[in-house]
């Protein structure tokens, strides 16, 4: 059974001094638990569409695979909320730290790293792409461009891949790192070359988001509104260019700022 | 030391076709790691301010303590970034299940209560308090006076805990569900009733911002933002009035709409 990502309420809706009801569209949270080897790895919320590349792209993001060849095969059933996966190796889920995702130790090589995963699995990021202040401009209004006005206005977050010039693919979900991780599954699932690649997204850069951008191994982050002091420690020492405040024709650049020059 | 909740970093802006270096405030993100007696509970990123209120809170909502006469005692380093409680009682961490709070198993007793915890900790609220529609826009509007300007761009969050017609205490922080286990750390210390409060919450009211009110106990949350729909099938059920968009003079009551009347 085909899920939907938005269903219809009954609301209780206050205009020009007095209540209608009427029917209105509400975003779907829906939660899947994902099944690796027959155990269980996680249940996440999210919005129900490209479930293929969230559960690929979360699997990588933990660390649990590095490349598609590792998945043997992988089933959605959307009626119940489950995905099933085989790996094509044994993994020792409880062993491996997974479960301490936000219930993490700091692991004593760095006060940033405080996730154990994140240490395996953040990357350098040594790209020598550049790109001008108005093709950061067009990509992030590209990026709203796609998204319709109920996703503006149901507050789903969007994350877009991007070639320099144009958009690549771009996804919304209500989890801001669910954007993002269906992001990794779709360049894992097409062996998506990363070097010449931007990330557009949504929401705050905040140190979960720069990880994941550093895991999916991009080098230039794009976002319309703030960062904050964690990512941006992260980015100086990971390589990432981070770019914030698009808005209008200005914008601010706070890391590697070598990367983005005048047009 | 005491940690600030915004710090000045260099930025190149760009205004008006060209680049200029400037400082910038960003919004502090914390790492923070909470041990209960001697054992690592969890490590969360937070705004450095409230710390007590924040861990008390986040405790109560994880199910491990319902009393502030639980903890025996409670200091917190914020230099090095770690809180050190000791309760009356002795818990066992890894057993209960807090470890799943993202990476939680479906507890079969209902899809909608999809973490373990939660299952303890969610109240039915049967409160009779109700509240003018004019209330719910003084309310989400007195407590958008008081974030400063930089919270507003800094993409801090914003909650509020209100009598139907004013401020009790106001939090932010850039984690969502920070803002909110500040009220409840709040309301243990200060055995605050919650027979007659109205939380206002500046985002999305998502399944877990709604179990974390049903959790403090007040049955009205305000929001400026879309609620999804687990979080009104959950608000259903668990006896919560939800009112979202509210924007000017508009709003929506999605669930128990009879506790919202015309002025």
């Amino acid at each position: 059974m085909k899920k939907e990502i938005m269903e219809q309420r009954n609301v209780h809706k206050y205009e020009v001094d007095s209540f209608v009801e009427v029917e209105d569209t509400v975003a779907t949270e829906y939660p899947l638990t994902i099944m690796v080897n027959g155990e269980e790895f996680a249940t996440m919320v999210c919005t129900p569409e490209h479930l293929e590349e969230l559960v690929i792209g979360f699997m990588a993001s933990e660390g649990l695979i590095h490349f598609l060849d590792e998945v043997k095969s992988l089933q959605v059933d959307e009626g119940q909320g489950f995905a099933y996966v085989e790996l094509t190796k044994k993994v020792h889920l409880h062993q491996e730290g997974h479960s301490k995702r936000f219930i993490g130790s700091c692991c004593g090589k760095s006060r940033q790293f405080y996730f154990q995963n994140d240490v395996r699995t953040a990357k350098t990021i040594r790209t020598e792409t550049t790109l001008s202040v108005q093709a950061c401009m067009d990509l992030m209004s590209n990026m709203q461009g796609t998204s319709s006005n109920f996703h503006k206005t149901g507050g789903l977050h969007n994350a877009a891949l991007c070639t320099t010039d144009d958009l690549v693919v771009s996804y919304s979900d209500i989890g801001r790192h669910n954007a993002l991780d269906k992001i990794y599954g779709y360049c894992l699932k097409n062996r998506i070359s990363l070097r010449d690649k931007v990330i557009a997204f949504s929401g705050r850069i905040s140190s979960e988001v720069l990880l994941k951008v550093s895991k999916i191994g991009v080098g230039i982050i794009l976002s319309k509104s703030a960062p904050t002091t964690l990512a941006l420690d992260l980015a100086d020492d990971l390589g990432i260019t981070t770019v914030g405040f698009i808005r209008g024709n200005r914008l601010n650049v706070y890391t590697h700022h070598n990367r983005i020059y005048e047009s």
